[in-house]
């Protein structure tokens, strides 16, 4: 095994940092990382505001549902689906562009590329020795986050990224079976035997829960993921997000 | 530079790859890598299909706008956004999660959780000394893909990734200026200066083409993206993405 994949399979979020900010040189770093990712037909339909001022990490911690580490980091980065740039190009150009950039083809392009960017920040970061954890928190109110940011329309902030210097390292999180995910030739269909595969994941997953609490603690996978989905959150996107002139048509 | 990050920032996209399939031992490390992602509050909302068979590979790279290298290469991946599963969990629960799976929210939280494990998976394959390209291009027909690769509703293949032996390295492609893409504390808004940015770039693409091809092309970025994005197209995809149930409230 290489340092890199080493590194790939030893991610764990982290969200207890010592308090040392990244340098100047380690932000550029992981910023160039960032856009070394693969762009759809090159389109680069993301930017990355990168937040040091403390008043405003508190906000955000604030908005992200009150979660400390938003605010207690070495640095934080907001991943947003961009596509105000080519609004520009096309006013630059002569050519009219809306049409597209309003697409669901389009929002899905700023998504992926800006999510492809951030793994690579996070991979780099995560290189460097430094811990990481996406927020996606700042989901719970995007138009505070919008005013807060100053993001212009046909931006969608995404997700925060917390980056910093490991205070204490959580226990490895067991992922789904691979045959769960990953299916050869064709999707897989069999259904007793994909129940079977969640059923297995949701034992690990409850002795994961029991030993990290003591006990305390035991819910299974499938539990945990019913629970959650449940409760109707950020139903509010749709109208957030075409508000914002994206995935109109 | 630690070996991680010089592997993230060498990377390009590469379309030429030598008669050599990768061993299961090399497509387990990569799917294991993937998995290994953040995932948005734990909901692992994406599957990964894997085709070996080269009639379904050659249908794909028609598909994908007649693209040889969706054929040969090493091993291709399809990424796919899933909620399925998690309609299933609301089965096995007896909770209704539908309203849920069935946001605008929720469509995002797969293809972002989906791409964040496709960057995983490109960085340990590069880190292999295999090359790999994301192939957008199957999104020219979902319809088609989805019949070929029997997904199910509320699951959305996103891009392929042909994964191989490189034949022949392309340059590395010049990105956006890091000021045009990162910003500090808030989203820049000066357009004078996010102008004077994108047209210093136009210069630094059209050098680089014009180096590549002895002359014979020297597009401008923002010439390129607009040409690109006049074009409508894949309008298509809000009514396929609604019709498998995602992105509708």
């Amino acid at each position: 095994m290489n340092e890199t994949i080493s590194t790939i399979l030893n991610h764990r979020s982290i969200r207890d940092f010592k308090d040392k900010q990244l340098s100047d040189e380690q932000i550029k770093t992981i910023v160039s990382c960032a856009q070394a990712a693969s762009t759809s037909s090159f389109i680069q339909a993301y930017s990355i505001i990168g937040i040091k001022d403390m008043e405003k990490k508190r906000k955000l911690a604030v908005l992200a549902g009150n979660q400390e580490y938003v605010a207690q980091n070495g640095h934080l980065f907001v991943f947003c689906a961009d596509l105000n740039r080519h609004e520009l190009i096309g006013e630059m150009e002569g050519k009219d562009v809306l049409a597209s950039i309003e697409s669901t083809e389009k929002f899905m392009v700023a998504l992926i590329d800006a999510a492809l960017a951030a793994q690579n920040a996070a991979i780099a970061a995560e290189s460097m020795g430094l811990g990481i954890c996406y927020i996606g928190g700042i989901r719970n109110n995007l138009e505070a986050v919008k005013e807060l940011l100053k993001t212009p329309e046909r931006v969608i902030p995404l997700f925060g990224m917390t980056v910093g210097y490991p205070e204490r390292m959580n226990d490895l999180k067991p992922r789904l079976p691979l045959e769960n995910v990953y299916h050869e030739e064709e999707y897989e269909q069999d259904k007793e035997i994909y129940l079977r595969q969640l059923q297995d994941y949701d034992g690990i997953i409850s002795t994961y829960y029991e030993q990290r609490t003591n006990g305390k603690r035991k819910d299974r996978w499938t539990e945990q993921m019913a629970k959650m989905l449940e409760k109707q959150t950020r139903m509010y996107m749709k109208e957030f997000v075409q508000k914002n002139k994206m995935d109109l048509r």
